[in-house]
């Protein structure tokens, strides 16, 4: 280990200079490439949104929806509700299908609804071990 | 049904009023709070940014690592690591224990660990998909 005194010593940070070059060598290569970089942290940016977690949690909890009982779920407009859905199907995060003259909603792959399941999970578990603190 | 022909029809919406109420009746008041909303999508907006991503891919692929090797893994300064991880610290999606002069993180639980491992699998077969059409 190389010592290093220049370097404020916080809590944040090692205080020694520490690669374990046994921990390190069996990564090197296999962290996720820049486009999927890329690719995951605009899913993320697409999910940080109030509205459309609310969009998304009513399509976690039933099979499918038409555009305007989603509406009606979310509180906002067919129109404002129709913008969020082009947005969210345009990343491939819900699909849509056509029965007659209805158009139904759904998330669009198990990953998509892993992703808000467990999201959801901490995000509760979190406030609520906040909260007995 | 109202028909309702002061709308235009687009594919992005239902061209009727449709309102079913026994898809919906199920779901009053099961809707996502929104304390719950609010902090649901600032966990998004956290994972939004690339060089997050690439530590919590880093931590997803090894059980823990200490602030130096994931520095050196994602190819940042430890200072601008040391940032970052306080910032996941905070919301609780990395947590940290001390073994004598090292500092290790980890993903907090296996919510975040499955949030990121079903986004991840979402965004790669989205890229094969769009690929191959």
């Amino acid at each position: 280990m190389n010592m290093r005194t220049d370097v404020p010593l916080t809590p944040d940070r090692c205080e020694v200079e520490c690669l374990h070059p046994e921990h390190v060598r069996p990564l090197l290569g296999r962290l996720i490439s820049a486009r999927d970089t890329e690719s995951l942290s605009a899913t993320f940016a697409l999910l940080a949104d109030p509205t459309r977690c609310r969009i998304l949690h009513a399509l976690a909890l039933a099979r499918e929806l038409c555009v305007c009982d989603l509406a009606l779920l979310v509180g906002i407009s067919q129109s404002a509700m129709s913008h969020q859905l082009r947005i969210l199907r345009a990343e491939d995060v819900v699909t849509r299908r056509r029965a007659g003259r209805v158009v139904y909603y759904r998330l669009a792959d198990a990953h998509v609804r892993h992703v808000f399941r467990d999201a959801l999970r901490h995000t509760r578990e979190r406030g609520a071990a906040r909260a007995a603190s």
